[in-house]
């Protein structure tokens, strides 16, 4: 998995019918500081996060192992909001403390 | 799933069986303001997508998971054509605005 | 999927028991002008692509849905030979015109 | 396979209810005298690893292969714990030497 | 699949118990000349492999299709031993000519 942070949404009326009801969050990877840098990606959430919040999402068949993406076109999920993390001991991103 | 343009087609008349009927649009990806950056991609279209369009695309064995993807050597599928998308509050792109 | 050029061959006499039977193409990505840039990559073959074609190639679980590859250790292979593409409306190449 | 050390650990309270009771360990990807360099990405660990020790991880659906994992939307798993490696003849990491 | 070289060991005794008994190789890709080049990964060797051999491996779920990878946490396996490539016509690496 990979941490990113939810920057924004994407609409798209037109789809693959298997993918109505799914809602597009785009992300962008952040790195150990929570600070945004490297690629960005469209994710389908199933956790129900919102803009600004750190997650961690899947991609590949491992994003089809949710009831609401299985047997979808979908090859990322937001499968975690993130609290906190720590590198080396050292808290270096706490929900809310930003 | 991928932010892309759908840049141009490809033709291939001699190909896997399996690949018959299926359209192959050349991809680019873009950026968070829809500029073409990065890589180039051949996909699958299952939505009717047409040159110029900002569509999303799924790779990998997601890309399968349409009727007429299923079971073929296909790892790339365009499943939604994007009508806008927003970063942080703010419209960055949105169809027929450009 | 992606565009590339066959570039050479490789030849393996001890492999994988299923992979017998299977040849092995040198494979380079090219860029929207058909010119060689980026990776390489080995490829099985199930279309009779030959050195110097344009070629597209599936990778991943996508590469094992033909006859020839399936249930084998091979995660990429050339799924069709490209006649021609264009990007923007324009022929950036045609077989046998360059 | 990725040679990667546990650099932290990533606490997620809000997730898909099937990732319950995995644990997320932070790792970054090492070079070949296991200096950090690259990538960190984010495995659930079913081996015991703790912070500071070298790891395998793999990743893709190969990461659900393990009876923690199965069916759950996890891409990366950290399925060894490195004792030590070797290049050329020579000894580049031994654990407990560094 | 890609070209490596095998340019190493691995040893790791506590690791997830289905993969018992598989031996782990240290491989660096290589370029079109034969020379290292680019990224190291851990591969599972099915086929004898042994240090300083031209080696493919395939990885994803392609890695196992082999039954010593079988439903195990493995994502990148040596399938094949190279005898030798050419490029454009020129042979570019011949076993036990270097």
């Amino acid at each position: 998995m990979l941490l990113a942070k939810v920057i924004g949404t994407v609409v798209a009326t037109r789809k693959e019918q298997s993918m109505e009801g799914l809602r597009f969050m785009l992300l962008r990877q952040v790195d150990l500081d929570g600070h945004e840098s490297g690629g960005h990606v469209v994710a389908a959430d199933v956790v129900g996060a919102g803009p600004g919040e750190m997650v961690l999402y899947a991609t590949g068949s491992s994003a089809r192992q949710t009831v609401a993406t299985d047997k979808r076109p979908c090859d990322a999920v937001i499968m975690a909001i993130v609290d906190n993390w720590e590198v080396n001991g050292q808290i270096k991103y706490k929900k809310g403390a930003e």
